[in-house]
């Protein structure tokens, strides 16, 4: 039998071929450059994105109509999937391998939040020993829109911090972490009990524009909104007036609808309101935990087992 | 046998006197004014400190010297201990009790440091959208010197945030939450395998000073120090030349000596630091704790059970 040729793209971690190659005998790993030139494939089977372009990818896909399996790095999908043109293979993703650092940035901002941590950091900055009355994060309620493997992660930490956790997904089936699950129809009795709602659902046609005016005006006129998902999930306008008109207590965004957010945008100046620039995923860690994945699900292909987080293209995620 | 007369604070709880008054039938709650003045009072054996300023204090102790026990509403009681003159009644704290907020600031400190949230907070205010590369606070060590109560509340977090926990004690013996404990003749080596230290001592003549030239120069050149415990624990000139001198990667530091930081003094424009007005432990939440707590103390005296955080005062804590 012929070897399984895997792409890999040279930019990844140093120690991928060589991992890649160690999982099964028959494995040729052959290396594809930032532009998807790849000297020495006849016909892979399998392509492992990393960082690769999206007109790389392109290229891969329609010079090698062999590729059977595509390796995504991210969780989200919907940005790639309609570029991906007549493949019809496989697609896997990354989803709940980065949950630890987009975890990590939920908690921060939370506990930045209520400890006043951007009021402390100015008087510090200005030299003045000044108390600020803050508030504890054990005792509030935390809401988590798509229990998933990053909204599971959340709900770890943040109930390790003593608060409340509810969380909102299709199935409404309880979970680990989740003191209380909802289904989608019950989005506004959980934004109404809620300190923090934290966003973590794929982006699709149903979850798109899901918090606008009426679920802005659900939420407590104290609470939290933090978006670690897809900016297009809120809308962002009504976002900005609500801000602005102080019906919620505040906003911490990593991601924003557009993307990079133009210097002019209103939500910049939308009072209490924290952005950051798409990176909470991003961690020293995360190239580490995909390759050790795609190794395991090398492995089960290898071996004719069923491949692990398969993307169905029709449901977006 | 005649009431026993517990004297309290006019300004704690709403819902004090009445809560006290309900630990035992014989019990006569009598309100003290801020000057310490008392009105009714004949021969009261408790009094909870609350918030009674020292002069307040010293004013009741020598006026009563009926009172056999004093409870005090923080954990720390190096500064109270010799301002109560004559008085040689039993003395309690309330260590263990502001353990959560404490933690919490701990824990916040720790992610805004991996995560560079002050830089974070900079770009947002300058309106730009720009990537920083952050790190997990999963995956790395904290050394926690002094593992009480305290200690054991971030030691929990931390753990929960996936971090590696080492603590120190006198004892050294192992405690929950800890996946090592040191004794105090092994700081140094506990400071080398550290990213993060927090102190949370309490100040006692062992611990005065406790981290100099040489702790600091054994900790690592990315080691950051965390001061919840007491300004003195730290040498302040040296810890400022260390963070000058970028020989440690940084200090956060809720309590400082002096306290408060004049407005000149080097420690506010060192590098890699930020300093708060010893509010770590200041919650919305702590009054109600320290109730709570009292009573079930007042319950087990009037029933000649052993009391609770009875302080040692030759020990100091």
């Amino acid at each position: 039998m012929a070897d399984v040729e895997v792409l890999v793209p040279r930019a990844v971690e140093e120690e991928a071929p060589g991992r890649i190659a160690a999982v099964q005998k028959d494995i040729r790993v052959l290396l594809v450059e930032r532009d998807g030139a790849s000297a020495g494939a006849t016909s892979p089977r399998v392509l492992l994105r990393g960082n690769l372009s999206r007109d790389a990818l392109r290229r891969l896909l329609s010079d090698y109509p062999s590729i059977e399996w595509l390796h995504l790095f991210s969780a989200g999908v919907e940005n790639i999937l309609p570029e991906l043109g007549g493949y019809d293979g496989t697609v896997t993703n990354s989803a709940g391998l980065h949950g630890d650092p987009i975890a990590e940035w939920v908690v921060m901002m939370m506990l930045a939040h209520v400890k006043k941590l951007p009021l402390l950091l100015d008087h510090h900055r200005a030299g003045e020993w000044r108390e600020e009355t803050g508030e504890e994060l054990g005792g509030k309620t935390l809401g988590i829109v798509g229990a998933g493997g990053i909204g599971g992660s959340i709900a770890r930490r943040a109930r390790a911090l003593d608060m409340r956790v509810a969380g909102l997904r299709a199935s409404g089936a309880p979970a680990e972490h989740f003191d209380a699950m909802y289904r989608p129809e019950q989005l506004h009795t959980l934004l109404g009990e809620c300190d923090f709602v934290v966003l973590a659902t794929p982006l699709t046609p149903e979850t798109e524009g899901m918090i606008g005016e009426q679920e802005l005006e659900a939420m407590r006129e104290t609470g939290v909104l933090l978006n670690i998902a897809r900016g297009k999930v809120v809308k962002t306008d009504t976002l900005v007036r609500a801000l602005t008109e102080a019906r919620i207590g505040g906003a911490y965004l990593d991601v924003t609808d557009p993307e990079p957010l133009p210097p002019e945008h209103p939500l910049w100046t939308a009072p209490n309101t924290l952005i950051t620039a798409h990176t909470s995923a991003h961690s020293p860690r995360s190239s580490t935990r995909v390759l050790d994945f795609f190794c395991e699900n090398l492995r089960r292909w290898c071996n004719g087992e069923s491949l692990l987080n398969v993307v169905e293209r029709d449901r977006g995620y």
